[in-house]
């Protein structure tokens, strides 16, 4: 399945006992649909209060493949989940597919709203930073995330984990009216990475920090020289790339909606 | 003032006693700060769940006209009312100056997501019409309302009151994936009037209604003949227009946002 969600009012994805989390509530519709316990794999396990365009998550039915209604099993998760959770696609995907274990790659977006005045509609997604930023600045910092880097200096440090990881693209695009987005591709991400990233680099963007140390911090494989957290609701999972077979709709069969589409890296 | 809000959580405008109104919400933080009673007026009175961008408040203030700090005022109120509500512009007003009364023209938008899936970033500023819609039916179905009507047929009725507006301009835009915007100009609206002519319109574009019927239903003058009430959070204040002089912002020096600035009609 591939699910949109606003995840305001969520502790995360990950299911969680006692707590309302996207995994949760979509796991226990799966489930009362699907009439069998399920487990759900999602792609990326989102933070509290992340929110999703292209979260993909794959679970094992016992059903038959020839008669199993997959539009009315979306219909009916809908249903049972909305409005915050959407399921945007559902198919049968090959035996062997895991949403975690067969991405080659997550794009994530964090949207900036950089102006001096608030907007009600963007409150919801979007961080915002009424001081002025320096944008030409912010993306010279992205360069020395491009390429195989140990994180250390911008995740969550978990005991005896990689914190290696392949970034692929980063960048900010100006959209206008204040509206600053950042873009990123990696094969996977550390805990917080994004938004220890972002903070980062708004921290070059209002002069407290200097593009030109930003490879030096990612050298310094130590989470006190990078910026502060970047608050959760500015972040979105945008998008997950999968090989061959997988999916029909992370093909790239169709341009993603009236976004430009992100080509397979 | 110029105020945008988010009216999800809001019981309408008007203030009410013991329930959280936008209004209310306004008033009280005007008064903190100012430090004296204040009465607001407002340019559209909108219904509980109603959003709006550009909804015009005015209101008197003890102070002196030359040391009174407006950034500063917008800036607390903002801090007080966020994130729901923001205070776009404030600006003092000529001492004649009624958000109401001055009104020459207010612009309402409403939103339909017509597609088979929701989209939970959508949910809470459209309306989602999963079936088809025919939208050349509803585009013919706008011109009726343009002149001068009485709109007993898509009011609540009020005892003694003229239901008697001018319908300046209607028409529906399709956005693209489904995204349908109808936007309508009138000197003044009754109470619930765009959200009946759109439930009506979209009763043409289920083919439930036939667009040639909406001048005699119009002509009936009775609630009865017109389609359902659609939904309030597909509904939003846009513009309002005034005559020179007034508010800087309402004189179009600026275009509006990203949005195509509505002319002065």
């Amino acid at each position: 399945m591939r699910v949109a969600y606003d995840g305001t009012g969520f502790a995360g994805f990950a299911p969680n006992p006692g707590v309302e989390t996207v995994g949760g509530a979509l796991a226990s519709a799966v489930e009362r649909v699907a009439r069998q316990p399920i487990t759900l794999t999602c792609a990326g396990r989102t933070d509290a209060g992340v929110h999703a365009w292209g979260q993909v998550v794959s679970f094992d039915v016992d059903a038959d493949r020839h008669t199993l209604d997959l539009a009315a099993l979306q219909r009916s998760v809908n249903g049972l989940c909305g409005p915050a959770i959407v399921v945007r696609d559902i198919e049968l995907a090959p035996d062997d597919f895991d949403a975690r274990f067969s991405a080659q790659w997550r794009c994530y977006r964090y949207t900036v709203l950089n102006r001096d005045v608030p907007d009600p509609f963007l409150a919801a997604t979007s961080w915002h930073v009424p001081t002025p930023l320096d944008l030409a600045g912010m993306r010279l910092g992205c360069d020395p995330f491009i390429g195989e880097h140990d994180f250390s200096s911008f995740c969550r440090k978990v005991e005896g984990k990689s914190l290696v990881r392949t970034v692929i693209s980063a960048d900010w695009d100006d959209l206008g009216d204040g509206v600053l987005r950042f873009e990123i591709v990696a094969n996977a991400f550390c805990q917080q990475m994004v938004r220890a990233i972002v903070g980062t680099l708004v921290e070059v963007g209002q002069g407290k920090k200097h593009a030109g140390h930003v490879a030096a911090i990612l050298r310094a494989e130590d989470r006190a020289f990078a910026g502060a957290l970047a608050p959760p609701h500015g972040l979105s999972l945008w998008e997950v790339g999968y090989p061959d077979p997988a999916p029909s709709w992370a093909r790239h069969d169709e341009p993603e909606s009236d976004e430009v589409a992100l080509g397979s890296p």
